[in-house]
């Protein structure tokens, strides 16, 4: 069962630079991270872009959208910013792809050794095949439906949005 | 949907003796990991004993299976030493206790900080929720039914026992 | 031979705020630090500030030189960003202090996992204990005096200012 | 200032090996650990032996004599196994080479994360540059004359063998 994974950015592959003091993108870890996790799962990596997911805007959604519907796997992990992770989750469950998207990410860089990373990915790879076909979000050891998860901006962390509570 | 984690030991949570220069077992790194990991799904741990795997018994076993059995709970991990993973797998699976249950485990101590056990827990959360009832294993990325995997002892990696053949 | 630090900040220090994205200052590692290298030598902390050495002024300065003074210990290590630390050490140079100052710090934050910051603490300690009176920078497995040394912004590595050229 | 770095071996270089669940030795760490130092001093590594210090017999002892007879450095760091690092000190220190050296190991490997290794070199690397001819132990952050160390056996700590008492 080959999974593919779109890598977009978002904290997961954030470095820090040394000489600027500040974080970037140089590349992603995830081929690190998985042969870390001793992964033999096969999966194909492609890296659509390297972004802080509040820069993303509807052209790089778009492309997620395409790279899913022709990517002729049908069990795919797109890896994210969590600012708006929601936010693409909800584009890509409004089209109709028909198959398993999950959509992982962290809230500390990979490279900086308390990430959450490593424990998210292996999380997603789980649910990626398992789950039957829709959109979901893979975060804090959960699994969230896209028109039901929302990042709680003061807590950090993938909550229900309806709360048990019927509608929105 | 809560989950029940029985820890049983292996190389998951050895630890390194300083003074001593060996490896040993204080307590399990379970807490840590999931807080790591920024788990929010319910769980439950409970410490059965803290074993090099090769040294477990009958004994043990059957302990490991009464608890899942009288567990409230109806999934279920185990965390677990590799070298006799498969062997309680089959103790679990031939006997009929009706829940999901996924055995994991680690090739290096989580302290040893080059550890596959974070991603190998994240594997695990990820399918204890999805998976029907069965007895599985979670190692490499990937999944097993008890009946068939077996661990290759020159790679260190699970894999299935038919390998592609029919039957056994 | 009891040791003072003051710790004023810099990289050393700086941890990653997961929720703001951003780096900050919470408190000093220096304790963590030496704990982790079974430092057994008797030393005293005093976190005087927890800066960005771009954002210290004339002030700063005067209260690390006042500290300096007044300290009973002779022999001092002093915490500090590499951005600025050759002009603190200009600063106390040409103080008329008369003990053993030992400037150090970071290009990767300690809490990133990769940081150069142990190995440096653990060289000026060394050099601290050794180094007749007066002041040095301590950075890449080497040590400086105060008026003979520039950080290369380029290569973010500390070098003599002179380069072997006499006078400047 | 030229330094030659003698590699023995000792906890510092041992790895795990994950198919075993030993501990082993594969090949220095050296130049990665001063790498992560952004180490710029001139330096020298050579490898004589990987052993645990336990079973350094006096063949070895002698070898890492004439090798620091022969070297062409006048400052020399060792770094060997903690628990007969007294020992090799004391051969060392008892033959008449004339130069500045400093045996330093770990408690910790230095692959385990939570080592005292990059302090213990950053400190041996300060103390190398700055000591007078003899021969010193640098470990716990302190440094130790060859005739007057020993090693705790219940604390793992190095301490002065005489402890505040004349003679011995």
């Amino acid at each position: 069962m080959p999974i593919r994974i779109f890598v977009t950015g978002g904290t997961f592959d954030k470095e820090y630079n040394e000489l600027a003091g500040t974080l970037f993108f140089k590349e992603t870890h995830l081929p690190e991270m998985l042969s870390l996790g001793r992964c033999k799962l096969p999966v194909e990596i492609t890296t659509l872009m390297l972004l802080d997911s509040l820069e993303m805007v509807d052209d790089h959604r778009s492309q997620i959208v395409n790279q899913c519907r022709s990517a002729k796997e049908n069990r795919i992990i797109i890896t994210h910013g969590t600012d708006t992770m929601g936010l693409t989750a909800r584009v890509l469950g409004t089209t109709d792809i028909g198959k398993t998207i999950v959509l992982t990410g962290a809230m500390v860089p990979y490279k900086f050794g308390s990430s959450d990373g490593l424990f998210n990915l292996g999380s997603a790879i789980g649910l990626a095949q398992t789950l039957p076909a829709g959109v979901y979000i893979a975060m804090n050891g959960r699994y969230f439906n896209w028109d039901n998860v929302r990042k709680n901006k003061s807590t950090g962390e993938f909550e229900e949005r309806t709360a048990g509570v019927t509608g929105s």
